[in-house]
């Protein structure tokens, strides 16, 4: 997708395949680097920080770790290893376990010699896969926009965090429809949610539609329910980190918030997400979803840019408060009007999921 | 109520009342500072700029502003301009109205020569009142915290935003009985929203709590639901500025959405409040309070400590990202399970507030 005017995606390897080019999220808004990663190493501490997020993305990233890991040894016992240090940096989203289990095996099945340019090949493909399910994602998510417009007037859609291209490889997932819709005329505006306390939204996505030129007001987290009292949300959409088969969605913590506050106004309220999100051995997630908790410092301090330009980072809270820092939240399927996937849109329900994956009945 | 071991107020007028003395609250956790109002015109800037904030204590700070009017110009005229110079400050909080309504009246039907001395007993009157209202809304509250205690385990109560003594001239209103069981000895331990914007969770509650003694955590906004979906929050007690005759409660932006996950989770959601906060003259308080919307500066840059101890602002936006910003919303009398006032606890209905205020029926 585009930044002034040029078009990126998040992730892409050299031409010779030795190191591999993320776009250093962490400097985001206000600073736009590409970070390198050149070993498994890199790539695991990559996801840690951060530098690269979103389900989807961290799976791609995962993938082109293994590869990474493969150039120094490509025997068992280092493709068991680097897959365990990449496995261990984030619990929550599924994509990162989903994506690796797949080149994991491709690789242990297949000769040392070959393993180089079968991992590099897998981690592509599986880009390559993510890049064509968001756009699919784009498309079904565009039609329920489409009939959500009345006229001239914008369809307002309310989205929290980032899970727009920066989130995936391109296109995005709850991202994908707007920029779809927005590029096929449809009249929007997007009330970005801040998404404390990393901000992903005041700084991503926010950036993001500055990008595609897409009008958009930034709100505190706060603030969504009295627009969905107000009637100022015509629609919502997320993404998500880990689905249930039943349809219970795991996002960052405070989408269960917007759920209810969808839910007691009558605004339809959408999740948009590859297959590669859903976690098929799991139904409850409030019960069976780790939670991922984060540093306490994410909550009790926050960057930013001071007036020289320069990256700041101040405190919030007094010395000696302590603070606790969830990385997600788990809405209930109840709350979801429907999933928005690669294959169409169907009911937040095992029957609804399962009709549009049959593979994966029985 | 304490700090550093020291007892204060919120605000209080010199010996010879001609200037009025408050704590500065924009500077809070990090500076602690006093603030001398010395004419109506600091008195207005105090409340606008927010040195002063909170529901009952704008009430008397507006009133102990007429005072101060009253020390240049006595007459109906200088009275009546002051008033709408304090009226305009902030428009969602009634008891500011309800306090400059009492003491002008007072004035308007006194003899020029005796206004000074009238205006400055009646603002150290309402300050009184409004003292003795939160020490009895801390005892009533005191209760319902005292039947969720279980043995050595802490009480777990959410609060958001600030409502404790920096609100209030001392004891605060949802705090209040916070403090009043922690001094009896009841285990309590409390989460604190932070409470964007303007975060006076992350710094005047969690400085409030700190200075008695009280153990809490800072958490994002965002986490409240999934706290209680964890059976990790016993009850919620959160303040009002405004309260309609049928209940409807209207507090810091973001109230609602943590009253909407308490009902979805049956955790007792509790709005502690004088009666100065209600509104008898309406019902339906979405479609009838005013909603203040503030700078969107306060959404896109923020405050705090830099490295150096100083108060640093930085940018959180990108450039070109507009915000908005909504003071306060509106949690509906449905989702209330009762009110904390100075009389007692009765339910969100017009029932319920006129059987503790039977002067208002009829």
């Amino acid at each position: 997708m585009r930044i002034d005017g040029r078009d990126y995606r998040t992730i892409w390897p050299d031409a010779d395949r030795r190191r591999v080019h993320v776009i250093d999220q962490t400097l985001l808004p206000h600073r736009f680097e590409t970070a390198t990663l050149a070993d498994c190493e890199d790539a695991a501490r990559a996801i840690g920080e951060m530098k690269v997020r979103g389900a989807p993305l961290i799976g791609v990233t995962g993938a082109y770790g293994l590869a990474l890991a493969a150039w120094r040894d490509a025997r068992d016992a280092a493709i068991e290893a680097a897959y365990a240090l990449l496995l261990a940096t984030r619990p929550t989203a599924v994509n990162l376990r989903w994506a690796l289990d797949r080149v994991r095996a491709l690789l242990l099945a297949a000769p040392v010699s070959t393993r180089i340019d079968l991992a590099y090949a897998e981690a592509a493909k599986i880009a390559e896969e993510d890049i064509a399910a968001c756009e699919a994602i784009g498309e079904f998510g565009a039609q329920l926009i489409r009939k959500a417009a009345r006229g001239d007037r914008p369809v307002n859609i309310l989205t929290h965090c980032n899970a727009g291209w920066l989130c995936a490889v391109d296109w995005g997932t709850a991202l994908a429809p707007i920029y779809k819709a927005a590029r096929a005329g449809v009249p929007i505006h997007v009330w970005v949610d801040e998404t404390r306390p990393r901000n992903q939204g005041a700084s991503l996505t926010a950036f993001e539609l500055l990008g595609e030129g897409v009008p958009h007001t930034v709100v505190a987290d706060n603030a969504g329910g009295h627009l969905m009292q107000h009637g100022l949300v015509d629609l919502i959409i997320v993404g998500s980190d880990r689905t249930t088969r039943a349809g219970d969605v795991c996002n960052k913590i405070g989408t269960y918030l917007k759920a209810l506050a969808a839910h007691d106004n009558d605004a339809p309220f959408y999740v948009a997400l590859p297959s590669s999100t859903v976690d098929w051995r799991i139904a409850d997630g409030v019960k069976d979803i780790p939670i991922e908790e984060r540093s306490p410092r994410e909550v009790t301090h926050i960057s930013g840019r001071g007036r020289d330009g320069a990256s700041i980072e101040v405190q919030l809270t007094p010395d000696g408060s302590p603070a606790r820092n969830f990385g997600f939240d788990v809405t209930p399927a109840r709350l979801v009007t429907g999933l928005i996937t690669e294959r169409g849109v169907c009911a937040a329900t095992e029957e609804g999921l399962k009709g549009l994956f049959p593979e994966q009945a029985g």
